[in-house]
């Protein structure tokens, strides 16, 4: 048996676990050393700590404080990694806890966060995902059942001071061109709701004061959302501190390319199994500035797609030059207009959007001025037949049932 | 044997075959008729109508007219097509012209077109490949060899006048915001070297004058350059003017996601045959305003990836909100600068990710401000081992060999 | 969580527990019963009960006593299923008890009861496979490594009466065409090791006279051995007696096309999470004999395979008549040749062919005199590269380490 | 454009064609040499040299003469070539000849060849297939069209005398041991229909005498008809004369695994393009007895299956050994008479197992007395739905078409 390193009890609030923090900054203490080669378990809140409920209501959704996210679990030492090292980390599993199998997936309100599609869904709503074992299915979406492809969120190493100071100085820069949007354009660091793991005192303020919002992706991995860096695939992590310092939490149940619906995946507690290993040096020697991974051998295996294109015009008729945001927008807009034929409601076609294992490529970038973008989305997840035919769509939707919203206050 | 509609003798100018044109106008006049369930072939030009040529010198892609491309196969008219249609298209079988087998791939010069990394490599480069069979080689970039994924880079239906007048309006709207810029925010009409098909005299100069440049990708298709829509694939198109008028050309042996390079994917002079049917008003019954279409049931299956991250802070360090592209930009660096480690110049580097079937994902587009894209480069297109081990990369390609290039004059 | 109807106490004997039985008999009574639409868990021993050890000694497979096997978790009944109906079995999860992450393979002595290659191997031998989250290794074997294919290699609903009889007939009729063979050509009741579940005194004693052994696959499924029944597939079986009767057992972490080395697969003691409902006389509707199914979307997806060709000349160039059985022994003994030239050991390319997802073909069985049998060899599962190449393979495996070897007393 | 080294005229008899043979010996002259690292093209005759023929009468197949298959081009001799090499052939494509799209399957007589399943299918039977680019379809098959996985069925090098006679007295042995059996359990030399190639008179004549059959598959390769062995592998063949000497002929289009209509695949004229290349001392180094192979890139992807298993108790209720052979036909026997629901004859449902590409796994080889194989059905190639359902199936094939018989004489 693994030894499990880091434990988490769901009916304890994560401010009061000592290894979990909320925020990236180097003095976090280590949670807990390894040596190359160990493997180890770490288990996880999902990424709200708690504060999303498994019920038939949205305002959680709606009132959830986003400064207090993401809670992660760690960091863990890994004995001997020096800044330039590569970490290696062979995901060997992950899963739900056993006392929590579900999870949930929403969209922000357009006050609290918003999310890809924030114009067109501009209230809270939420939708919850009961697990089967391997698969997922969830009484506000009839219709769809599929295999979890399950993945962290988000994961990375310990960002060095000079590294801190480059993320909260360019996101600074970029909310200074517009300090008052809503939602805002990134977010500066918020030292009231920070958890900064085992930190105390005055050296917990300063850390508080300077660390990094976990929300975006950056050059140490993080809140990358890729769903594809699933159990069984073998990430390689730039190193920055001396031990590394490995964070996880997030963990997603099931994800679509671009998570688009922002509360996000099918969010879930859980824990991950690891291997960690070096390779010397490892960024130099390979030219690596940002994590770089190979897919697992064990995947959920959809196959039958129905493809959607999007360009870069927007919901207006503006035209955008090679934006492939905007054409991702369209290519997903277009998916849900074909879904709503079947029966669903534009908020669940939103939600198997956000979380199903759909795909979204990059199709074309130079064909000025349109980019094109493609929404993939697997046949096999719905329990009926939604190819197109000459004799029109069936309504396999009653209708009936639909995703809890709450609006806003 | 099925009927070869559109014949193409390489040895001819495009603009003397009648049954070719370089713009989208709904009076070019159709260039043959089929009916529902009929199928067929097209022979095509390459893009550039044979302006390219198999040496190695690269004066060629510096100095092309871009105002020419793309000479298209059509329109080829379908019985009974009406405006609201979805037109069924089966891409029974795609091949290179059996006297051209080879394709070109090439950088423009930033001052004649440019590409997705234009900045990076700012002059004209080409390289030629050589198809055996199914699969594909360079003499200069030595060390990859892959089966090809052979799709129409350009396909699509004649717009009404309607949807010409809003893509020439909104694309001019773009264009006047910086009207000086190299290379163009778009293109406007170019009637001089627009080749309308069978039109003749005025009819030919007023279609001329108004007739959409073929290079974005638009609601009906257009030049999407979707890697994925390939020999095998299933394609449903909207249709606006009666009987359809389906035109096709731009065809690719290979291409990654995104067509980075430009100029472009593997591009080839080629036939592609094709077996048409209808869904009457299938536009409103499905919801459809782009195209949406099936994949091949039968593709090369590369499935050993190396993936590369990428966010949206571009290569100055300056920050971006949620801007898929430039996200992509840095995956693509990143894959290249990797590659150098191996031997690459990076201008080898960068041919192979504009040619062979790597993928381009959307990873994340809501974790502000950054976006996440992924770029994923199949490792079994190498002849050698690109894998990330302990002991660092073993450099495989002596670099004696690169692309030719040809400066600005 | 899903209810857990039957648990295993891996350290009390099977014979202990009256949920468990080892023979195939209507009479045994219905452990727990369930509706259609559950989902519940069964634990299982591993096959031989706790017979063999995680140890370095082959002694408990030579000496193990295999008129015990196989112990398997049940019967359930299922309200409403009567004979003729279909028991459509979603397999929604298979794991290893949490405290027993390991499995065997070995190969038993010719003597007690032999192999697919027991002229070749005739004496006893064993490997330890340990497992790491998804994937397994051997201290016995060493570089392979590969993610688990788990799933049970014996499941099916009781036999009623009729069915019985038909069995115990046609392999007593088998037998008496040599009877003195050893190993045997089948296993009759043997009465002493039976264990009937819940019946006891007379009722067992008449049950345990007649049942079935557990050995081969029949009618109703039982010991089919496919890896391709694994988690997240659908089975229909077919149902004999009222309730259905479904028991299972003998999970493996992961298995060849064949279980060619008998002891067996890579052998586990686990559970398996499963739901069930009913296709009403779905045996007539579709013609149903022996059970199908449908594979599971999320299958260890190794793609790069070596291909070994066998035909049904035998070792000692005596030709047999479209015999796929000696063609496939040939495929076998041609890939052992191969690695064997990599420093293997016969005995571990044998076990490796057992327990990795290799694939064994039917190619060709009409081409008289000569049947044609395949066998794929995932390369992906080797830490070195196994591929041909001109200047001939690289000895990686240093022989130090091997398989211990018991030999027959 | 590759040299088209051996060319084929269908209006010709293969008898005229100097560069066709139909046995295997040593002095068969070679037709064309080339050096390793040549590319060209080979034309060949189908296998019965144009006996069959596009209508709709079975009479052909009824009184084909099966000595005069199969009608191979070749030899091909390597420079440079030793026995004891491996010869490394790529198949870089494979088609069939533009003037005959088309292939045919059928059942033969049981007084003429018979097949897998002659008991059950005695009488000449024939399925027309049409090829529409990469696709195939049925004028006597309603309701299938699936994509080519086009393939040689036959391949090989020369024997040497010492190998040559080998198989004729192994053969011979067997033929002896019944040999008033119809069919024949093996096929001896027949000099009258033998083609030698180039070789004349008195030569001619004592190598027709002894000139093994091509039916079966051998040490060499040979008729293996392995549907894998597709366009895009890549094979390594033992060479056994000076240049080796590779001939090859038997196109399919596309076939099941086990060939099971025996007459044969979707058999037709072609072309199959090449390159080859020599690893010295090959057999020895790798230990190589049989050919082995690497599996294609770009193959049909076709991936819901539907599996149907079989045991080795005959369809009288016999049990036999471990005996693969009659557990695969038991799985056919199945999924033929679950076909018939859906609105098929059995004739239409045994030439789908024999054409589409349906995998035959070994699934299970020791556990006494049964062997159980399986037959893995593509769900997709069917343009209507075939998965089992609590409704029961809807006969979708009005059963008004059927493939033409022609009774025995």
């Amino acid at each position: 048996m693994p030894e499990t390193l880091i434990k988490v009890d769901l009916s304890q609030s994560p401010y009061e676990n000592e290894n979990i923090h909320n925020r990236w900054h180097p003095d976090i203490p280590i949670a807990a050393w390894v040596k190359p080669g160990d493997d180890f378990v770490l288990e996880t809140y999902d990424w709200t700590g708690g504060a999303i409920k498994n019920d038939d209501s949205a305002d959680d959704v709606r009132d959830v404080d986003l400064s207090t996210v993401h809670f992660l679990s760690g960091p863990v030492g890994v004995e001997g990694a020096e800044p330039g090292d590569l970490l290696v980390v062979d995901f060997l599993d992950i899963g739900a806890k056993p006392d929590s199998l579900w999870g949930f997936n929403g969209f922000f309100s357009k006050k609290n966060g918003g999310g890809f599609l924030t114009e067109h869904f501009p209230q809270a709503q939420k939708s919850i995902w009961d697990f089967h074992g391997m698969f997922t299915s969830s009484r506000h979406i009839p219709g769809v059942n599929f295999a979890g492809l399950i993945h962290p969120g988000l994961i990375g190493c310990l960002p060095d001071q000079a590294m801190l100071d480059t993320w909260n100085k360019r996101e600074q820069a970029l909310i200074d061109t517009n300090p008052e949007r809503v939602p805002p354009l990134a977010n500066p660091p918020a030292p009231k709701t920070a958890h900064m793991g085992r930190l105390q005192g005055a050296a917990r303020d300063k850390a508080a004061a300077e660390g990094a919002r976990t929300v975006p992706p950056r050059e140490h991995g993080g809140n990358c959302d890729i769903k594809d860096l699933s159990r069984g695939s073998r990430v390689f992590f730039p190193v920055y501190v001396p031990g590394g310092g490995l964070s996880v939490g997030d963990l997603h149940f099931s994800q679509g390319d671009g998570e688009i619906t922002f509360c996000g995946a099918i969010e879930m507690a859980g824990w991950i199994h690891m291997r960690v290993s070096l390779i010397k040096g490892g960024m130099a020697k390979y030219g690596i500035r940002n994590p770089i991974f190979k897919p697992s051998p064990i995947t959920p295996n959809y196959k039958d797609y129905l493809i959607f294109e999007g360009i870069s015009v927007d919901e207006g008729g503006g035209q955008h030059y090679l934006d492939v945001h905007i054409a991702y927008r369209q290519a997903c807009l277009n998916a849900i207009e074909y879904l709503k034929k079947f029966g669903y409601s534009g908020a669940q076609a939103y939600s198997i959007l956000g979380t199903a294992p759909v795909q979204g490529h990059i199709s074309g970038v130079v064909d000025i001025p349109n980019a094109c973008a493609t929404l993939w989305l697997p046949t096999e997840i719905f329990e009926f037949d939604i190819q197109p035919q000459a004799s029109g769509p069936v309504k396999a939707i009653s209708g009936g049932v639909d995703m809890p919203l709450s609006p806003d206050l």
